[in-house]
Parts: C-alpha cells; structure tokens; sequence
C-alpha cells in the first residue's frame, strides 16, 4: 500500500521555519538556512524550471522523493500567508507561474475555493479536514506514494492522527534558536519511531524513520 | 591541541531529559529511553561494574569515547538533584561508591565542597565558573580531551562562551514531547556546524559535528 510520508528540513534545534514568518519571509528569520543544501541541487533546480546544479547523493535522494510522492498535502500556511477567506483576488501560491510540484497538490483549508491549475500543478483546497484530503490524495496517487510537504501544523494533525508511516527528516547543521518547531503540539500523541536509513553529506544529514 | 566536546543523548524532539525531573527521576519522565540503545552495551556495563553486554558499533563508540576524554565536566544538577549549600550530610552522587567515570570530574556549583573521591573518580567543585572549571579539567586531562558530560544548563554555558569544539549527539528515536532541551537558552549565541560523521544503527544515530 502506498504510504504517507512527511519530508523536511529541520535544524538540529528542532525547527523547521525561523521566527517572524510574514509575507516577505515566508521560512522566518533564517529558515532559509534550512533549505541551502537544497537549492543548489540539480533535482531541485530542474523541478525549480532551472538548469544546471549539484549531483552527488543529495541530489539522489531529492531525485528520489521528487519521484515518489504522486501528490502533496499541504497546510494553509505553507501554500500562503495569513489565515481568513480567500477574498477576491486570492493568493496564488509562492511559486509562480509554474509551481515546482508537477502534481497534485491538497491543500488544508478552513474556507472554500475551487481547485487552482497552474501550469502542471493543481491545487485543491480541502475544507473537510486531513483525513479527507488524504482520501482525495491517495486517489490523485494512484500506486505512488503521498507527501506531507509542511508546515509543522499540517504534519502534527496527521501524527495526532496516526496516520504518517514514514518521517524522511533533512537535519541541517544550523542552530535557529527560535521559530517553528516540528514536534510541538503533539498532545499526548507518542508515536514510535524506528529508524530506517540514515545518509550523510557534508552539508545536510538525512534520516528516514518508519512511523507507527 | 585537546578539544572540548560535549556528548550528550538527545530525543529527536530536542530533549535530553523529560518533563519533572526529581530525586526518583533524574532524567525526568520518559527520560531513560533516551539511554536504552547505550545501557546494555559492554563498554557502558562495564564503565558501571557490569560484565556482558552488546559489542558492535555503538560499543565501540561508547568505548572510543571513554577513551577519548581525561576529564569530565558536569552542571550541579547532573551531579544531583536541587540548588542550595551541600549542608552537613552532602549528597554524593547519583552513582553509588564506584561512579562510572573513573577519572576526574568537575562539577560546576554556587557552593564550596571539598573534593569527593569516590574509587577512581575524583569529583573537584568549582565555584569559580566553567572557565576555570575547564582550566582545571584541561590540566587534569593532560594530552587528552575534556568531556561536558551534562546536563543542558552547562552544555549551553560552554556553547555561549564559544568554548565548546565539537558536538557528539546521540539522537535517539524517540519523541519526548516535553523536559530539558539541549539548544535552549543560547542568548543569541550562534554556533556554527560543520558535521564530521554520522553513524547509523537501528537503536540510535550518533551525529558528530565540529563547531566553531
């Protein structure tokens, strides 16, 4: 069966955005710092509608996760700033044009819209709740598996729920001493965690743990 | 020249011990997963007196670590419980008559105490701050390095002094949920990582990084 997964890059101190997120930083102060073993990769460029970047493992196991996943849940606050309806000229999503998801993407929303096409992307926003969006992203699938692309609220409602099998965690080598952090907000919620790979680069270490 | 490392076990949450931590649970609640990969491994068993025990990578990790450092410094509350003078019975230790350090430990305190010698372990209090704390450890050390064994109190004084040369964190797969964060309290102090091995096994992921 198709599993649902979550994959991340958090710092060592357990953050997975800085503080101050707003509009103009939408990872707050110094989230980028996470993902700068990222952006330089081959893999995320091409998904990026760029050329040219870094090979090597890290842009392997990025290849691989680009591959694996046949839709994305996300969280309001990851697709756009701010709660409250979406009003007349409603947010487009921080990618542009031509979103790097290639993909079905759901989105967890308390207010209605209809689905958004931008280039091969659709966005769906789900007023139902987690479980259905899960429903309505493993059908979007198909065989391949689903991805929690953030935020940390988004993946806590689905640890809450028992429902992630797989947590795929990008530690960066940054102390971000403030901001977001994954695993709040558990609530009582013990999930186990069995650890199930684990690879290192010189800027990023990766490990994968199967949830139960 | 010898390092300043601080080796500590950590959940992948962050903690390094749970919530309420008291005199009958010292590592605070749940904080003992946090050291089930280490307790039954042949170099821990027999730093405690204990023959038999596990062999493997994680043993000869632990063991390269016993060997690695000549003197250890630890805060006043992982040499026991609550602040305040020693008083006229003073507590000894958590440890019993052959505590499993077996060379010299500084404890970093508010209040004067002659020295403990216990076995093999000579417990030295310093009232004087971790600098002269880790003067001393060095002298005791000679060519060898000086271990913070704990808790996260005197790790995040090291760490805000820029004192500390490497970091070996033994991430657990666990979620605590709550209690003692290892990168709490950093005031703005912003070490940088660079990490130098990771090593795998399916109870816990040793990450070591140098920082500077």
């Amino acid at each position: 069966m198709p599993k649902l997964y979550h994959e991340i890059s958090m710092s060592l101190d357990g953050f997975v955005a800085g503080p101050n997120t707003s509009l103009e930083q939408p990872l707050g102060e110094g989230g980028e710092r996470l993902h700068e073993w990222a952006t330089g990769l081959e893999s995320w460029r091409e998904s990026h509608g760029k050329s040219g970047g870094r090979s090597g493992r890290d842009d392997e196991l990025m290849q691989e996760s680009i591959d694996r996943s046949g839709a994305v849940i996300m969280g309001k606050n990851m697709f756009g700033p701010g709660p409250g309806p979406w009003g007349d000229d409603p947010w487009q999503g921080w990618w542009g044009e031509d979103p790097p998801f290639h993909k079905s993407v759901f989105v967890l929303t308390h207010h209605e819209r209809e689905p958004l096409r931008l280039s091969d992307t659709t966005f769906t926003f789900v007023t139902d709740g987690p479980e259905s969006a899960l429903e309505q992203a493993r059908d979007a699938a198909g065989d391949k598996d689903v991805q929690i692309a953030g935020g940390a609220s988004a993946a806590q409602q689905y640890l809450r729920a028992g429902l992630v099998d797989e947590l795929f965690i990008h530690v960066a080598p940054v102390l971000l001493g403030g901001g977001v952090r994954l695993f709040d907000n558990l609530e009582g919620a013990d999930p186990k965690l069995e650890p199930i790979e684990v690879v290192e680069s010189p800027a990023v270490t990766h490990l994968r743990y199967r949830v139960s």
